[in-house]
């Protein structure tokens, strides 16, 4: 963790250097990067058309929860801005968590997964809320298992997508075909992507200015990458202290990555959340404690550079980062298999 | 209300007067129906593409709640059987309501909405959840509007879907366009509609054996038409008294469409509800009491006919059910318009 976040911090210096050729209505000549159409697979789990189509239908199945009533989609919403809008996501019998839902979207580009990254891959995230019980509250794996063989058709589906097992309705094969899945959930084309790749015109004089601006005061330092993301580092966050910002916003009050690793250099330390469609996904920040995603920008030059940006340069950086939503691929609504004849006792 | 129970009734002394012509692995000539692929409109309110687009976006629209969690979706899933396959739906904060949620696939074909009709229309069905405090809790449809206007993309669907109108967001409109989108939702080319049109081969001996006992135990009598809905009819739910089944699926206790129009004669009255998909739709009643098919069968023939079936004709009835499953029309998922930069403060 802590070569990621040295490579982080050299980027910074990188693009500061950088920034030094800039000038004008064209970008600076930072490390611009676009998105790549195609995420980046594990060798032990390659994306396939079968493991997709499960993955998906698993995704929006409610089913995987002790009430029948949450899915995956129920907090990383993937017709909206592949989360919920709320400061903190609601799960079985109306309970709320402690953290805000990160989206879906374009996560396959991020290293580590869940804000306190305790998760190194999509494959272990998706493990995690079905039995966390205040999410998606099944008691075990074991019983998400004996549903999922109790409804014809998913059986089918998992020997489709995998083959070569034997018995293929298992925990890590259901997690296996929700990232494959996820890996399909990439918003490439966003106006910022094809000024990146050559089309001047792409960006609004005002964008251009902010996407620059975005670069000279530092906040590509951290969100660096073509996801703007870090590629997965940690961050400490706040790293300067501010008391008018901290009684609004409570923003120390999570100890962060802290409590997986019991490790006091943790404290406070988050993944660098991607910005690719963050104009979707607010309320921002771990607590989703600000609504606005100008007040974001203000927050996060003070808080996190010790800058206090002119209202001018947060009008711009807003612009630019409205230019990092891009095209969401079309999905058919998938058909969840049935249970002919009867249902599974949900907890009510 | 009463012509229609007359009607009802007529009708089950037709088909019971038409079994007498069948036999054999034939279906008795009965009147069965195939579902039509267009639903009767209104005359306010024809069927457009855009009042579809804008309903189906509406529909999936978590942000009509005031939680920003629950959607008409929620509680009828257009993913698998129209419903939530739960006993009780389950609204904002976790609240669990007092009767199943019905299926939306069809429901165009019924004349009344609600276990107790009291909404004589789709249009005026879609009114109700949202402001319910114990489903979508909504303080008033004003707010709704208020929402919606405050959504980028939503005026210009309602512009685009009522054109005519000078201020076309309105809570009626809203309603008109999720009634336009639920008329879309039909089923048809089950296996018993391609039998009644011609392909023997669509049902099995089985099947056939069902379909002809459906018939002559009297069950066409209330599920009749093309939906097996008695296109809206209301029934007394249970006619007779059975101290056992009453013990254990407490059939009575709901007064039923007394709770509207406080009319003696109401109490225990019902909206007979469609057979179509009925295997996908578990658990069965108002009280979704009844967790199997062929449970189902046995009470209804008990309660409502006064008869005891035989173990194979419950099979039987069972198989010929299982052949109302019809063909679900694809759908691709909308993208629900965002709020770039800001979100609603939900209650949490």
């Amino acid at each position: 963790m802590k070569s990621k976040i040295n490579r982080s911090f050299q980027y910074k210096i990188l693009c500061v250097a950088m920034m030094l050729f800039g000038s004008g209505q064209l970008a600076i000549a930072a490390n611009w990067q676009t998105l790549p159409t195609k995420a980046p697979e594990p060798a032990d789990n390659p994306t396939t058309s079968e493991k997709v189509k499960l993955g998906q239908i698993l995704f929006l199945d409610p089913r995987l929860s002790s009430t029948g009533t949450v899915s995956c989609n129920s907090c990383h919403n993937v017709m909206a801005g592949g989360e919920d809008n709320r400061p903190f996501a609601a799960g079985v019998h109306g309970q709320v968590g402690g953290r805000s839902a990160p989206t879906v979207w374009n996560s396959a580009f991020s290293a580590v997964q869940f804000w306190d990254g305790r998760a190194p891959s999509l494959e272990e995230q998706a493990k995690g809320p079905v039995t966390n019980p205040i999410e998606m509250g099944m008691k075990s794996w074991d019983d998400v298992v004996k549903r999922l063989k109790a409804i014809p058709g998913y059986p089918e589906l998992f020997s489709a997508a995998f083959s070569a097992d034997k018995d293929p309705v298992t925990r890590d094969n259901a997690a296996k075909a929700i990232a494959a899945y996820e890996r399909t959930l990439i918003t490439p084309n966003s106006a910022y992507d094809k000024y990146v790749k050559g089309d001047k015109s792409a960006l609004t004089e005002q964008q251009v200015s902010g996407m620059n601006t975005f670069a000279e005061v530092g906040c590509a330092g951290c969100h660096s990458g073509a996801a703007f993301n870090g590629n997965g580092a940690f961050m400490k966050f706040p790293v300067h202290r501010n008391g008018m910002f901290e009684a609004k916003y409570k923003l120390s009050k999570d100890p962060g990555r802290f409590e997986v690793t019991k490790n006091d250099a943790d404290k406070s330390m988050f993944k660098v959340p991607t910005l690719r469609n963050i104009a979707l996904t607010a309320p921002y920040f771990h607590n989703g404690s600000v609504n606005k995603l100008s007040a974001a920008v203000v927050v996060m030059a003070k808080m996190q550079l010790g800058q206090s940006l002119k209202q001018q340069q947060v009008k711009d950086i807003v612009a630019f980062l409205e230019a990092l939503t891009g095209e969401f691929p079309a999905q058919t609504m998938p058909r969840l298999p049935g249970t002919p004849g009867t249902t599974f006792p949900y907890v009510q």
